[in-house]
């Protein structure tokens, strides 16, 4: 009997959501609105109506269904609650047991970074690894921790939270978390303009970011490509901080790869080459040979590993 | 039917046996020589030999035996494989292979100060925790990394050598690994004494350290109880570093606990107080309240956590 499984990525404004085989082959695949309005409250019952609608339209009969998967962008524990949700308007939500009563079929619920991170260690860029360490490099970093072919969610739903170890101790204007010196404040996108914009204030030299009038991590890993100074100094100084926190978490985990996504990772392998050279320099000799790559599965990472949590 | 197993530690001088009952209770232990001479080929024998021999003498039939788990220092693989460990003068050994043929009971092998934290987490500062950071603070700096009850090995055999965690740029001398300013150079026993020396060499100030023949982490941390202001301050360095190491690994695994242990975990308390402070202070919000515990098992723990594996 074939079976089913049902991968769902919910953000703050679309919920994705994808049909698979238990193999892991995407079937089909669809989106519908995030309702935040009323505490959110519309978000669980519209993902319970959408995949039993979808069921209908394809004769799939429940018990051929694995189960739900649903990533969720919040700090979701270990036995699949969460305390709130800032993004959807939630406050405590027993998310697995909720959207098992509304569609009669098993749920799993995880964070969306590691669910993602799942997705990418299953067909994307870590596939056939049984560990792997995601980092996500967007507005903020996150990232995912993958022992053993499953997820690390943390005792207090943090595992994986990586965008907030200490780098920097001269860094004193506050993360978003709150604290000071967050690896995210220097290696997200915004992190990167950052470190951008105080090289050009350190000099005078020439360079292609001069003048600019959007200084962003797009426009830093262009002009590196020309083979810009300054801007090759800035990547420079994003590879130390990340390769060497990375070959910090080496030494804690020894994942098998480590793979690197999110929107700055569009730069290619250039950026690889940043991180990995200061990886390789402050590491353990055991994990000196790690393998990097880059995130393949882009969006729909989400939908590959909620599925990948239930099959 | 009642059931047993062994728990075995390998150190370089003596084998630490244990035979516990499958609920964890240690109903005999005894210590026979590590025999290097030969490649250390005579250790597996040895091991077996004093394992059926204690069966027969305890009258129990091997089919009551569910495993016998061993411990062993140097980097064993996911497969129960280490390419090699110095100490014992063994080159590449398939342990748990070579020990299931000499004796017939199942064997499962595990890096040595991996399987201490396992058997820490079992019934030791950590009992009861399903994830947990274990430190062992001794000559270097070990560690081990439990998730969901169970050791990470890491790919390359390297999970939970935190140790080797780059903490420091300033240092130029070289650790025992051959990278410079890892964690071990500032935390161990030896590091703290490293610390103590700097900072008597960066002042006059009266202290109980000075003029003392031989400073040792023990002679610092008395000398904190006694309220010595320039141990206090080594005491605060060790803690900065070690803290704001720890709340950096709470970003990526997020323990329930964090477990310190090691020679120099006799200084009590005290040490966690220098410890968790900084913690506190460097970590993720959600990881702000992690526990922390001294370990209780002292040298039992290797036993304890070998067993652990095989029941």
């Amino acid at each position: 009997m074939k079976k089913y499984c049902f991968g769902i990525d919910v953000g703050g404004t679309t919920v994705k959501c994808g049909l698979f085989s238990e193999e892991g082959v995407l079937l089909d695949k669809w989106e519908i609105d995030t309702r935040t309005e009323d505490n959110g409250s519309h978000i669980l019952p519209d993902v319970a109506e959408t995949i039993l609608k979808k069921l209908g339209e394809k004769n799939i009969p429940k018990e051929d269904v694995l189960g739900i998967g649903i990533g969720i962008p919040g700090p979701v524990n270990e036995n699949g609650c969460l305390p709130y949700a800032v993004n959807l308007h939630w406050g405590f939500m027993d998310v697995e047991g909720q959207l098992k009563e509304m569609t009669g079929i098993p749920v799993k619920a995880g964070n969306d970074a590691n669910v993602a991170a799942l997705g990418e260690a299953w067909k994307g860029g870590g596939a056939g690894a049984r560990s792997m360490i995601m980092v996500t490099l967007g507005t903020g970093v996150g990232g995912g921790i993958i022992i053993d072919g499953k997820i690390v969610p943390g005792f207090h739903g943090a595992g994986g939270e990586i965008g907030h170890v200490h780098v920097d101790d001269s860094i004193t204007d506050p993360c978003n978390c709150g604290n000071c010196g967050c690896l995210e404040q220097v290696t997200s996108a915004t992190g990167i303009a950052r470190l951008a914009r105080e090289e050009l204030a350190a000099c005078d030299e020439d360079s292609l970011l001069r003048g600019q009038e959007r200084i962003t991590a797009k426009t830093v890993f262009n002009a590196v490509k020309e083979g810009d100074a300054l801007s090759i100094r800035v990547a420079e100084r994003f590879g130390v901080y990340l390769g060497k926190a990375l070959a910090g978490f080496a030494c804690v985990v020894d994942p098998q790869v480590i793979v690197i996504g999110g929107g700055v990772s569009k730069a290619g392998p250039i950026l690889l080459d940043f991180i990995e050279k200061n990886y390789r320099k402050y590491t353990f000799s055991a994990c000196r040979q790690t393998d990097f790559a880059l995130a393949l599965l882009g969006n729909d990472a989400g939908i590959y590993g909620a599925a990948k949590m239930v099959c």
